[in-house]
Order: structure tokens, then sequence, then C-alpha cells
């Protein structure tokens, strides 16, 4: 079975498979309620066809390490913003797309303050926190239609964190 | 000065001001990820007037216990809804509004598993996390225009969490 060890998440290297928002390495923010509080405004793109944006709540279950990945899915409808509550670190598996299937999977490790915001039609593994409540807000889209594409990997990929 | 005794926010008490979104008491939820994770969709109304919705991180200092309420504010334009991240509880601090200027206080205490909601125009309290570390991602409306409108309080309110 092909292992993987996944680094820590950085918006640089998951650029091309879309966000992480998070306060380290924010260049601008204003001060309010009386100078005790840090704004950091408008720091996710939502991509959704038809529809709308929506907050739902996921509650997952926590996965032993090494994980293993045998499914990856897509959404063509609407990027997905994963929002951990609860000190949750995740797994983050991301392929890009290879004719219609995922090519090479790539692998990060997500910290609890870190928002992942997965692009519209980008190959990903499932919800996989490691650590903390499982618990996480979701910005995606709701509404009718097909907004699920699922692909089965001949063959499971072991993704353990670095470190 | 008046003190008051925040008890547990819950959806019903809150009603006035806004919606808490939690998955306790949520009658519905789909499974996914091959049934290891329940999904509660779309729980959140968001209400912005022009503009649009967007995320924003709030890192908020902890506030001491007794915590003086002495501002409250409102803001016309939109709801705002708080995402506690990193174990947060906190404060909740809301009035209804009498003849444009806030009526008497109301506190609540909303725990780290609880999204608290605040409804447009409603008198709040500022953002004031009493444990955890203070990072919350904020939805709420994004854009142009005058969305704050400021009440200083002639007299201080002090505030402890119930229990």
């Amino acid at each position: 079975m092909t292992s993987l060890v996944a680094p820590p998440i950085t918006p640089k290297a998951f650029a091309p498979f879309g966000e992480v928002i998070e306060t380290a390495g924010q260049d601008t923010h204003i001060l309010i309620n009386e100078g005790l509080c840090k704004r950091f405004t408008d720091l996710a793109s939502f991509d959704v066809v038809g529809g709308a944006v929506g907050l739902s709540l996921f509650q997952a279950q926590l996965r032993p390490v090494p994980h293993i990945c045998d499914l990856v899915e897509r959404h063509p409808l609407g990027s997905q913003c994963f929002i951990p509550m609860g000190n949750s670190s995740y797994l983050v598996i991301v392929a890009p797309d290879a004719g219609g299937t995922p090519g090479a999977l790539q692998a990060f490790t997500a910290g609890p303050d870190q928002i992942v915001n997965i692009g519209r039609n980008i190959w990903h593994g499932v919800l996989a926190p490691i650590s903390g409540s499982g618990l996480f807000a979701v910005m995606d889209r709701v509404g009718g239609g097909v907004n699920l594409e699922e692909h089965s990997l001949e063959e499971g990929v072991s993704v353990v964190p670095e470190g």
C-alpha cells in the first residue's frame, strides 16, 4: 500500500486546491471592541453554482492513524469550507483531476486554528479529524441538484501526519 | 453596579435575539462519509442588507470575570454569526430595543460547541470569550455602508457566568 506523510498545511502549498484561512501571515486587520479584538475581514472565496452558501454542522468520528484513504469525492456545484471547532486537527487529502478521475493524492495536516476551503470540483478525501472533538462548522452549497461525485481507489493510501 | 448572572444559552431563551446553532436537539441529520460523519444541514439564517455574507476571523482577548459591560452595539445592515474555534466559552449580552436605545440587558453563557447568530439590528455586547483561545470565525456582512451603531451605558453591568 502506498504511504503518504502529511506535512502541515500552508496557503501556498494548498493553493492549487483551495484556501487555507488563518490569522498567521495576514498582513491586515482592524482593531475593534475598544482595541481588544483583531478583525481579519472577508477571507474566504465561496464558489457555488446555483443554490446558496449555508452553514451546516459536521460531527465526524475521529480517525485512527495511519488513516487509510480509499475513497475520494468532489462537489461540482460548490466549494466546501471546513471550520474546526473543539480543537480538532485533521487530515486534508486532495488530488488533481486526471481526465475525470483523481490523479496522485497529496496529503496535508491542518491544525485547530486553520480553516480549509476546498475548491469546487477538487477531488478530496472525506473529513478526517485525528484529534479533538470532530465537530466542524461547514460553509458549503445548500440546494437541489447532484453535487457529489465519488471515486473509490483501487488501492487504499495510508496517510500519517508528519512528525 | 447592576449584576447579571449568565445562564447557559439555549435556542429557546435566545430566540428573541437570534439563533443558537448546535447539534444538541437537532432532530434531523444525514450520515455521510460511509456512515462516519453526521451532517446537520443549513442551520443559520443570514440576514444582510446589500453587501454579501463573508467569512472573517476575530482574535479576541479573553475577558476577566466578572465582565463589565459598558458598551453595546448593533449592526443595522446584517446579522453576525460567531463560530468558536479553540474551545472558547463566551458571554453573550443582548438587549431589546427601547425607542432607539438598548433596554434592560440579558446575559447568557455560550459553550465551545455553540454557534451564536445575533440578529440584524439587535443590541449586543462585544465579543467576550472567557476561556479558550479567543479565536472565532465570524459570518457577517461585508461591504460598504455604515453598519455599526454604538451605545455607551451610563452605568456598567457586571456579568458572571452561572455556576
